[in-house]
């Protein structure tokens, strides 16, 4: 047993044999070589290498390592994304930066594949004419995951490459230099970690925690690559709609004077010499921005919550989806807007990041995400009625069990094959109080949340506009009104109705993709027992 | 003296005569006497009641208060928005939504303005055949900044009413209905909040404590909603030039497990049974998503900042327009992108928010924001040099002052005719401990700074990629390793050359538009002597 974590590890799947300190000797002599050759970089210079003397490295200058790239060298290298590299460019020469992915050294010859986010492609070499038995041996060293520039000559194969996403190329190395080395062992390889978790799988997968530890390389998965670009176009699709409808984006403060949502489940700060809090919602200041006349806002930002809750779907910081609308007269314009918000959202996936599901199913396998065009509403009442049927008991009043929300989304699909509804009109004595009573039912409220694949992901209401009901609410809920005040001096000037809703930005992609696990879905999680890296 | 500020408070310009609790009465009486005309809404309906005894209130069901809405009743009007009406719709009905902004009521007749956002109408009545003088009465008894519903004619006026937008038209009133009443003693006043400050005008204006203790009746003046449409259009420029560059938005956690920046000027958070921080930036988030493949990313969120400075241009918290990007061999890369993301920001605001900055400039005047096409870019040392040409005493590796800075921006100004430079190659001696150092020169960094009008918008630099030099500078600034081990372990598994920058959104608002205070540019702003609204 050994503590020294720079030493090599024998006997792993694709390790190398060296150890840092060894690579980094390798790369100096490299580049003591190339500096002797100043003009590598540009193939043409090195032909008059050929006919020397064979002791002589044929290769001099054709690798090595930049060293560390402080901006003082500005190569004129023009790279080529291996996105776009196919057949059409066969027999021409390019330079690409990537990360080895693999690299396999037998005798004389590397095959190697270079990996750029979700694209990769095969590149060989063979000791000969201008590869020496030294480059090869040097391109050995290198440990997968460093950072390489390669320059070779694209050439099409025979047979699809199964391993690669661009099959019908190849590249024949003609240089080869390190930008950036990797340390020889892994905390975690990039296959096992993109390997789909199957009880008939004997190769080794990685559990969440240690992705998790090691998220710069778990990030570099496929999946990941696929599941955040899916994130940003979420966050993306959710602007644009609501910009496209008139709504103006704000910005409003996370630490907050007072625990604006009744005071449980909120993180303390400390505030030069006093205390504040971190807010639980942007629920006050878009309402304020409503009474400011902003008429439709939206905001997008985190969101903290002091919950012990050690679940698949909750994490301490989120980010919300944010907004609120002044109406006319019914919170059902709304909840309308709401609801094709979502649908076209959805819509925009499906249509513009097939292909990113696609990878993301490969490993994380889902049934296609289901919506109808009109949002399906469903009233509260019925919902209660259709667990009923299915042998639930459950009072009128009673709030959904985390149970009893996915069998109602199991009953919902069935009944009307979508996997997006609205569930309407809450019972008032389960919603905040600054929910709007209905105005024809004493005991249900103007509020409602929308589910995908039966977990919620918005929860909305009408909110009370008028400061003195609002206040006669919260005394009812036994709130200490003076912690509120402020809250209900924002509508004593003049406020029109408005509701809206907080979409968890993280539950969308989640549910969208039929994710397990909430922490896939967000970059670099928090929950009660992590707040690192 | 009184402390029930429930009562009406006479002699100030624009109150009014009745105490909250008489307007409800009234409001209340008026409602019945709608409800007992179930019809109201519909003024054919309404007809019948000219030719009745003088008794009769002939405006009955015309006018009066909705009551609390609360979703109860759709009513089936077609509202029209305020800045679409002009003399194209003369002689047709129309149905408004706005805040009373202003109201003189004189014997038997009724000037109001209705406001919404930024503009506004001049409506009227005349105690006639249709109008009673109840109605009238019960027009003068509503207060400014209430929410009223109005029915009435668009009729084109002979002469320019100098006092709207809409200068061509004016309502001649049918109806009239209140949506949400306000308090009739407004902390401020409107057309005060609104005024030039100006040592010869002897109107009163308002101070900035008193708009931010007020800020939802503030946020309403044209100004501010000015300001904030600029502030909303900066931030989605910046998104969609960086999406359309192929930047990924990324979204990275605002509790941190360590003080990431050196430890000073920190906000610490009680996290469950220990403590955590709050990001100072995310510094070491961006450049994990680089180091995990992202290749360019952005993120837009909140920043903290310990720091008890009480100036016009600190806030405690402020919006980060960050951007992180791997770049192949020189910084000027990205250095060059920032810049150009910039002067886009600038054209789009002057090309598409012209009449917003004019709007502010009403208040605020300042002369138009100047830039060039492609960006100045000044090395430090030059910009030492100016200043010493201007009789400043600055040694080599000294940090600009404040007034330096300013000093500097005028010189510039003076000089190249832009109100916006970049400042190169700051000393090493004076950047953050991940800095790169120059190739070329050990006392010099790869690092930048970027400036509006004089002030600072932007920090920047190439970052340091390999862990075992970043151990050294960090050692050499004397940084606890043990505390930012996960942020070195960072570039252990590969990383390319990268560099980025942070914008602070607020700034960008202000010394475009040329604001003397930050607060301006914030909705809800934090300093250490203000946490609230």
């Amino acid at each position: 047993m050994t503590n020294d974590n720079q030493q090599p590890i024998e006997g792993q799947e694709g390790e190398k044999k060296l150890s840092k300190k060894e690579l980094n000797k390798l790369a100096r002599a490299a580049k003591k070589a190339e500096a002797k050759n100043k003009n590598s970089g540009n193939e043409n210079q090195q032909e008059g290498n050929e006919n020397k003397d064979l002791t002589i490295d044929v290769s001099e200058g054709l690798y090595g390592s930049y060293g560390l790239i402080q901006s003082g060298d500005k190569k004129d290298i023009t790279f080529t994304e291996v996105k776009n590299i196919n057949s059409s460019l066969d027999k021409q020469n390019v330079w690409i930066r990537g990360r080895l992915h693999n690299s396999r050294v037998k005798g004389k010859t590397a095959f190697l594949v270079i990996r750029q986010r979700i694209h990769s492609i095969q590149a060989l070499m063979f000791v000969g004419e201008k590869i020496s038995k030294q480059m090869i041996k040097f391109v050995d060293s290198v440990p997968k995951e460093s950072i390489i520039d390669i320059f070779g000559e694209v050439s099409t194969v025979p047979q699809e490459i199964q391993s690669c996403t661009q099959k019908d190329v190849e590249i024949n190395i003609k240089q080869f230099f390190v930008v950036s080395l990797a340390e020889p062992r892994l905390p975690l390889q990039i296959d096992d970690a993109s390997r789909k978790q199957d009880d008939n799988n004997e190769l080794s997968t990685v559990n969440l925690d240690t992705r998790l530890d090691n998220r710069v390389i778990d990030l570099r998965t496929a999946t990941s690559q696929a599941i955040f670009t899916i994130q940003a176009a979420i966050v993306n699709s959710f602007r644009n709609i609501l910009t496209e409808k008139g709504f103006v984006e704000i910005q409003v403060p996370k630490i907050i004077p007072a625990a604006s949502e009744g005071g449980a489940n909120v993180f303390t700060v400390s505030y030069f010499k006093g205390s504040a809090y971190l807010a639980q919602s942007p629920q006050l200041y878009k309402q304020m921005a409503i009474a400011a006349d902003f008429d439709k806002v939206f905001t997008i930002g985190p969101v903290f919550r002091a919950e012990d809750s050690n679940t698949h779907r909750h994490m301490t910081e989120f980010i919300g989806l944010d907004l609120e609308m002044a109406f006319k007269f019914d919170y059902h314009e709304v909840l309308e807007v709401i609801g094709q918000t979502l649908t076209s959202i959805f819509k925009d996936l499906q249509n513009n990041f097939a292909s990113e599901i696609e990878t993301v199913n490969k490993q994380y396998p889902a049934a296609p995400f289901k919506f109808s065009e009109k949002p399906l509403i469903l009233e509260y009442s019925e919902g209660v009625a259709m667990l009923r049927e299915a042998g639930v008991e459950i009072g009128d009043e009673e709030d959904l069990s985390t149970p009893n929300e996915k069998l109602l989304g199991r009953l919902v699909k069935e009944k009307y094959d979508t996997d997006f509804y609205i569930l309407d009109k809450f019972p008032l004595a389960i919603r905040p109080f600054y929910t709007m009573p209905s105005a024809t039912n004493p005991s249900i409220s103007n509020s409602y949340d929308m589910f995908m694949r039966g977990e919620e992901i918005l929860s909305g209401a009408q909110r009370i506009h008028d400061p003195t009901l609002l206040t006669e609410r919260a005394k009812h809920h036994e709130i200490d009104i003076t912690k509120i005040q402020a809250y209900i001096d924002a509508f004593k000037y003049g406020c029109p109705p408005h509701g809206g809703g907080g979409i968890g930005l993280e539950r969308v992609a989640m549910l969208f993709l039929g994710l397990h696990n909430i922490r896939l879905a967000s970059m670099f999680p928090r929950d009660p027992k992590r707040v690192s890296p």
